[in-house]
């Protein structure tokens, strides 16, 4: 048997380290979900983390890894969303320079947030080519230590933090429903999670048109993404050679959802649930409100689920229900 | 020394009677406040109560004290808002029927939510004069009970069974900001909270243009409405005869916020805070937000302060900030 890259030791050594920095988001009961899942449902509020998304806990724990020599050549990525921000923070945090290559067509809201937090900025062509090119040409520069979104193991180990607070929390949680873009939050979740309930079950959500990794588990081949028009921008990415395994082996099932009831997920978690969810967490909400998963409630009598709402970051003048 | 409506003991009771009815809703700690207003700021989510309003901790004490035979005739109240809808969600609960006045120009969305909870609706023309009018007839046919939304010593009872939860919650909290419309929820808030910690300070929040309280405090005469323009629709209520005498002797102080302000505090709530509060609630951040409160906070060396976030009620479709 293969054994994965990172186990439920590193998350709680993750955790630990980034005792004191990350914020302990709260694990909230949501009665109006509640009653549309049939199940008890609980959101953990990632969206309340530091920079409004779990991206934190993971760039937190990668840069805490770091040694103090980084001050001189700093860290890097590219990233159009979340994990800019959380890397710029999680850097600053330390002292360390940061560099995020972005594409040009960013919303000016997400470079404002990654400007805010300190790091230098350089633009390149939205493809994915230009943007690896890119980084490998400021890495060339500046001799800084890449820290990729989800296919490293000291970021898996510290979006998997959020597990062992939900455990801790809400004791009769059964199941844990986790969007899934590279597959980072979903691999930590699920190392930490099974490490310690091995009965728990781990639940991705995932948009249908975005949907390469529940063709990926199915076929037991790690699929590219291929198509990246889903309104939940940051679950556009595919799984990585790291977090594959874990989702194949751990996972229980993957569960995919049309824009359309995203788009409802969304609007009725800020209409009922008060909470400003982006889109990619509004896919978790999706599953949570499907017969299919009312059904598998029923059929595994979960007490509990605990939904990940893992983040916030929008922009006002620019929702899906706005014509 | 004239005695007030209500006292400490009297919100003990009430939230004896509605305790595992009300939501024991949360008080977090809001980072990106704190900052701005230069001490640790709490948000009690009363956004997360039943029926998205604080609403429901008053409404449901009043009906709990009701005999069982008002199944026969009911409670009623006039209420273009949150009021409504509690009201009729707690007389729901008892199997009672609900009369609810609302004038006809009412947010459909408002209808909408009163009428999810069984009540009867019957509209009226939109002035106080034909709302209390219809609510006799309503009153007069049915021999129901009025519930007013603030001027009644159960409703402000239930209202102040929050802060005994901020007092547990947050020992540190040395400040509460409460938005003021009729002045229920800070004269509950205040009896309660002094008369736990007399030492606390009560400051209300009130829009400039609907700054009623802020002169019945100055004059020592309670003072009618005067504008109704206010974006914090739930703040355009006067003081009462019961909530007056409460402000006049234990609130400290109140602010007031330009509309403008409260605009922008409610779009930094949802983009900050990730909180989708109504301008109501709005209006006690746009206080925390302000300068006069950085300057209070450090003159009285606060350790921290709750800010009430009274509701999230908000029709999407028509937020201030949208053209």
């Amino acid at each position: 048997m293969t054994s994965l890259p990172i186990t439920r030791a590193d998350v709680e050594a993750a955790a630990a380290r980034i005792r004191g920095r990350a914020v302990r988001t709260p694990c909230l009961e949501m009665d109006a979900l509640s009653r549309i899942a049939g199940v008890r449902v609980f959101a953990k509020c990632e969206l309340f983390q530091r920079t409004g998304s779990f991206k934190y806990r993971g760039a937190a724990h990668a840069v805490s890894r770091l040694p103090e020599s980084t001050k001189a050549t700093g860290v890097a990525t590219h990233s159009s969303g979340n994990h800019g921000q959380a890397l710029a923070y999680a850097a600053r945090e330390r002292g360390f320079p940061c560099h995020v290559v972005m594409p040009h067509n960013a919303p000016r809201a997400k470079l404002e947030a990654v400007q805010k937090f300190g790091a230098h900025i350089t633009l390149c062509e939205p493809t994915l080519t230009a943007r690896e090119e890119m980084l490998a040409q400021v890495v060339a520069r500046t001799c800084s230590t890449v820290i990729p979104p989800y296919n490293h193991v000291d970021v898996m180990a510290g979006q998997g933090t959020m597990a062992l607070e939900i455990l801790e929390d809400v004791p009769e949680v059964d199941a844990i429903v986790v969007p899934v873009g590279g597959g980072g939050l979903i691999s930590g979740i699920a190392v930490a999670a099974k490490g310690k309930h091995p009965g728990i079950s781990i639940i991705g959500a995932e948009p249908v048109i975005a949907n390469d990794a529940a063709r990926s588990k199915a076929t037991g081949i790690c699929q590219p993404s291929t198509n990246q028009l889903t309104i939940a921008d940051g679950l556009r990415g595919a799984l990585g050679s790291l977090t594959f395994p874990v989702v194949q082996k751990l996972v229980d099932q993957i569960h995919v959802v049309q824009e359309d009831a995203i788009a409802r997920a969304m609007r009725f978690s800020w209409e009922q649930l008060k909470l400003t969810i982006e889109a990619s967490a509004a896919v978790g909400v999706a599953v949570a409100m499907s017969d299919a998963f009312r059904e598998l409630a029923q059929e595994h009598k979960w007490r509990g689920v605990a939904i990940i709402f893992c983040g916030g970051n929008v922009d006002l003048d620019h929702l899906p229900w706005m014509k």
